[in-house]
């Protein structure tokens, strides 16, 4: 993005923010106590270059969300991750659903390392990996009940693209009644402008944008969750 | 079951027959025009001996399915099939939720045999298989907007079990919008009454159980479901 | 019923626990920390005579209902009602949905006093009243994510009918994440039978059927909710 | 919006448009057969001056939206409705949910003239008005399943806010199976920017973006829908 543009949207957003705020918009929904880690499509598909879903901005995308997982796991927190894949690409019988007809998700099968998480950033043997058939990470998944049985009441979104899924699934987030912090290093897309224009619609009326570090420092505050012997929480 | 106790259950569902038919219930949501099959957890676990979930039945059963997917496919009609199965079946990170803790679901284990579809009504290489973890096949599925995609309006229900997934598949079925037909002969369970029951009160509520060989005649008459280039009904 | 129908039925579920038993069926979800009260349906058009969704034995559930709102409301705990109402009863912009073609929802208009809450057991002002379009409190409602952003954990359900809106409302209850406790004294029906093989099926498979006292001495024994400024649990 | 910053985002938009359309993004999702008009928050708090909610650009598109409803009411299609309001909008047991940590729902009281749908394009008797707690009319609502009943597979939605409820309905009508069809004069929102980058993330992703005079010819050349005596549509 030229300097001209970066100026200009900027300059929308401060105006945005002038009306959001003397309306009472902009709030902060803030972290809550028992947070997830919700890596949205860091498959290879999004993370490596050649398809036509790759995105940009993998060298800093990657190394905020090993931070994060290295500061969520030490605190025992659930990470998931989510794909999108599907099982029948062509033809009536297409778990596709409709949204082929606007991006081209017949090119993302159901077991092709395309669709596999990017080993830099791996799922633990226990950790949930999500197939997901539409945008959002909540639609037409067992993600709400997951982290309602596990007792999370926050969750950290990373991952692409901002556009698509990242914004769909944040939307859902509070919509489920989960407090939604997205990590503005942690996210992208593979079109300029999105992500800083999403950002801002996010921040102003559905969840929170921190830095890295901001996310980094709650998690390492963060009391470890103590189970008891059936693997619930016990401060749920 | 014995012969009193099935002459029992005949004479309570008779006395309340005659009390929701006087106040309108059990009417006849009747078949639509664009059904679709769905067989609910037809895999090893639950139609071969041997488990915890093993059911009775099956040599009447599989064969009614296998009729069923035969006057289908010749159609053209969606053929869907659940089964229920888990990534992580100890431990806090578990997509189990709360259901371990009422019924041994830590004995399906994504991935193994016990899960997979039982071969004698094996699934076509473009039919759907959806991977549950709740009773019902629409909770926390893409079975709703699979459906809906397709244009469908009825849904015919088979599998196992009655008490369990086939009831709480067919509420969820017409809650959604979709005609729940259920064949009577395809569908089972592992202990004695619940069948019944659960055929009484599904009937007088919300979808009509009906005999295999009706549910194949209306199939046979149904004209083949026409598509577009994209693999879109026509009709819908 | 006859007592020799209600043999017939306890000698089913005798057998039945049997088996169950000896599979693993039958476990305790047990009461979590953080309950709620939700009351199925109790308007009334079912809680009063002569109305078509008329139930039986509000003699014993309007009393329950009363004490388990008493002990609940000491506590701090949300207490939610549902009821079921449409607001076009004819017609093809019905919110009926499909429902009309199996049982006379046409009888329940949005507005009249048939469909509010019975005043024996009347809301508080901020206590909130769901009106649902289907059998379950959750389906296309806004109940879980209430609950979910109210940091329950537990659903202590009562009301009516057993065999409808009870079963469906405590299947996708723990299908969703919230441990269900079904009141034994605090739920009914309009015919003989179906309380009792629900509550079976319920107590073997989706949440715990507890007598009422036992319920009432788990609530006195809660320790009332803390809340912050903004009206959040603290140890959600 | 000064000249210099539209031209930025259009130069944006050429800029994404032409990567997307190289790697196949942007595709036409199309009308379908049947389709039903969605109408998001036209209510007085969004449509007239002097509230926090309170939207720009009414002047064109209630106009449009009254010629959508003569074009579509003339075929019978069904028109739905939705306001966003709170039966409780302090304490506890609110039904906001957590939005109002960032955004002033808690104006936006139930029962209330703010909420009540703007009366230059007030509902027929007939027509449905869903209150809905969160920004998708999708969302903890009986909208899916309305549609599923009714047979519909295309919206065409209205409505505001562009970068809040119009957005997340439009991203949830297509997750759902529903071709969702964005009309241009008719969406409006309340800070400068939003709008223009909206509709170009949802033509490029997630529905189509089209004129309103392209839809009144849609609509226009439509077939009437046809009933059978009990209001089900004949053709679905």
């Amino acid at each position: 993005m030229s300097d001209n543009i970066e100026a200009a949207l900027q300059s929308i957003f401060s105006a945005d923010s002038g009306i959001y705020q003397t309306r009472g918009f902009q709030r902060r929904v803030g972290f809550g106590r028992r947070p997830a880690l919700i890596h949205i499509d860091l498959a290879n598909a999004w993370t490596r270059p050649g398809h036509a879903f790759s995105c940009d901005g993998m060298d800093v995308i990657i190394p905020a969300v090993q931070r994060l997982n290295e500061a969520g796991r030490a605190k025992g927190i659930p990470v998931v991750y989510t794909t999108t894949a599907y099982a029948v690409t062509s033809g009536p019988n297409t778990d596709m659903g409709l949204w082929h007809h606007k991006i081209p998700v017949e090119m993302l099968q159901l077991g092709t390392p395309e669709v596999a998480i990017d080993e830099r950033i791996a799922p633990l043997a226990d950790e949930q990996v999500i197939v997901k058939k539409r945008a959002s990470a909540f639609h037409g998944t067992y993600l709400s009940s997951f982290l309602n049985a596990n007792g999370v009441d926050t969750v950290i979104i990373t991952g692409v693209t901002m556009a698509g899924c990242v914004r769909h699934t944040t939307e859902d987030a509070i919509a489920e009644g989960f407090r939604p912090i997205v990590v503005r290093e942690a996210v992208g897309d593979r079109v300029p402008g999105v992500v800083e224009w999403n950002l801002f619609d996010i921040d102003s009326k559905f969840g929170d944008v921190e830095p890295l570090e901001r996310v980094l420092a709650y998690l390492d505050e963060l009391a470890p969750v103590e189970r008891d012997e059936s693997g619930s929480p016990v401060s749920a």
